[in-house]
């Protein structure tokens, strides 16, 4: 087993970059023992709490605790910060984990952050779908050049695997169309309704319990939804596709109304996620379907997430990742490490 | 992109070993194109069939119309060949797909051909589980030393990535328990029944359509599920486990009324498969289950199979295969020649 050392650097360290952090230090000694792996953390950025960077690494557990308790991680740096982009230059990190929040219209900033740390020479890791559909080929093209890696599984359905599935398991095999229910909010808030709440409660209730944004917009809206179909198909499907080119209706207009009379009819609804070739070209939607039991999508529940893929020469297969916990983006970023630094 | 060429054979060549020879030639070009590899099927040996070896290469097309209309092979070969073994020995290829007929009891002779290929200097594909089941981690061993590899895709759920997903995506990952349908023929069996055929009926539906063996013993009494969740245990959980140490119960006694009184009752017979950790040792069961609708399980119609994994990192992590068609088993053999030669 090769042993290896890696500076990494998380830019982001809200809910997603914390657990991330929490994630390393809990799977430290099987990274060690298993992979021969090795870490500090040498960096941290946030957009409201601060950043540093200490080339003899930082301690986790401080830093967790002071932005847990609201306080900055100023006072841990070498030395002053002037900007995201200045942290990426001056971190010397080996890794990036880009965890910022996601753009759905440019997906900036987290494109140049990618961007500024593959010409640096650093692999990035990231959960921010922006910088996949915003960018994709450009920094794929970038760190082939740099000979570093750009992985960004956790962008779509958390850390169950389906970009390494296709880039790993499936070679020589062309993907014909997709179908799934990629947003856990909506979800939530439609099975909610089922119960009885009304959209307005049912959407207060996925921002209590932190899965919805204050803005529940880019949830009901389908944005969320759009995006991640859009990046499914600029990499999966190796075409620039923009979620302003997925036809995308949300589910402000699905009323409580509609959805007890399609509970006594059998039926659900679902916010379904759809696209496939049509020649040369690709159709996707997003949309709310009423959808019978006999369909795999009835049985989504709550914050479960589902995709069916259709190729070529498997019959139909599908991922489901049922109740995911709060580690499981975390896991999908660092499974992404390990595979990057064993893999160089 | 490295060029590589490969002198493949075939020892079996029954409807997977057919079929992996027509998938083979349908992907020439994007094996060739995408990845470099151009090949020669330079062996092919069945039971009854005769055996050829050509070092110049066989033509395929040739060798599958022989075959199908029910010739020996002999006369494609460059000289007489004595047995399975004496055939791989004087084939000097450079990987043997594997795909003999299973048995359950003993993995034999799969078992003896993967051990001799593998001393041989050869990469080896199967499809077939008794190699996995009774021989995993000493041909593990053998690989390792030759620095070739041994692969197993097609051994449960055809070609859906299993093993390659723990194997590549998942690291640093363990596995506690999974539960599934594993196998096709008891299910359709089940489903049929639920449509008002007798056992008997439905047992000669699945003969007739080519899923279910003249004996179906192995289907119906659960060994083929057994051995399938001995190849995951044995594997995904690292532990060797054989199908006689899984608690093993067949649908023999699952009678067309209690089908019926279930499906009044909106539920459903499942022959389940599970297994999970428990301290330091794995408990693992095949026995008809009742299952309700809530039940992922439940949906699970015809020859779809499904396997639900539970980790320690992510949420519950199923994977569902729809309707396989012919082409899936040979899917799952053909990904792992490409991934044991493109990743030397």
């Amino acid at each position: 087993m090769r042993k290896s050392h890696h500076s990494v650097i998380l830019l982001g360290f809200g809910n997603i970059g914390r657990e991330l952090a929490r994630l390393l230090d809990r799977k430290a000694s099987i990274l060690k023992d298993s992979y021969g792996i090795t870490y500090s953390v040498t960096g941290i950025a946030t957009a409201r709490h601060g950043m540093a960077i200490d080339p003899e690494g930082i301690d986790v557990q401080t830093a967790l605790t002071l932005v847990e308790t609201g306080k900055s991680l100023d006072e841990l740096s070498r030395f002053p910060i002037h900007s995201s982009l200045d942290f990426i230059h001056r971190s010397r990190g080996d890794v990036l984990f880009e965890n910022s929040p996601v753009n759905h219209l440019t997906g900036q900033p987290a494109l140049d952050h990618v961007r500024t740390a593959l010409e640096s020479g650093m692999h990035v890791c990231t959960a921010n779908k922006g910088a996949v559909v915003y960018g994709y080929h450009e920094l794929r093209r970038i760190a082939n050049v740099k000979n570093r890696k750009f992985r960004f599984e956790s962008t779509v359905m958390d850390g169950a695997p389906i970009f390494s599935l296709f880039r790993e398991n499936l070679p020589a095999l062309q993907l014909d169309a997709f179908k799934g229910v990629l947003n856990s909010t909506t979800n939530l808030i439609l099975t909610r309704m089922e119960s009885g709440d009304s959209f307005e409660d049912a959407v207060r209730f996925t921002q209590e319990i932190g899965l919805a944004e204050t803005d529940p917009a880019a949830d009901v809206d389908g944005w969320d939804a759009a995006i991640k179909v859009a990046a499914l198909i600029t990499v999966l499907m190796d075409t620039p596709f923009t979620p302003q080119q997925v036809q995308r209706k949300g589910i402000r207009k699905i009323s409580q109304e509609m959805v007890c009379k399609a509970k006594e009819d059998g039926k659900r609804y679902k916010l379904v996620c759809s696209a496939k070739r049509l020649g040369e070209s690709i159709s996707a939607q997003v949309a709310p379907e009423l959808v019978s039991a006999s369909s795999v999508l009835y049985h989504v529940e709550g914050s479960t997430s589902i995709v069916e893929f259709e190729t070529d020469v498997l019959g139909k297969l599908s991922i489901v990742e049922t109740d995911p916990g709060p580690s499981t983006t975390a896991y999908g970023l660092l499974a992404d490490f390990i595979n990057v630094v064993i893999h160089p």
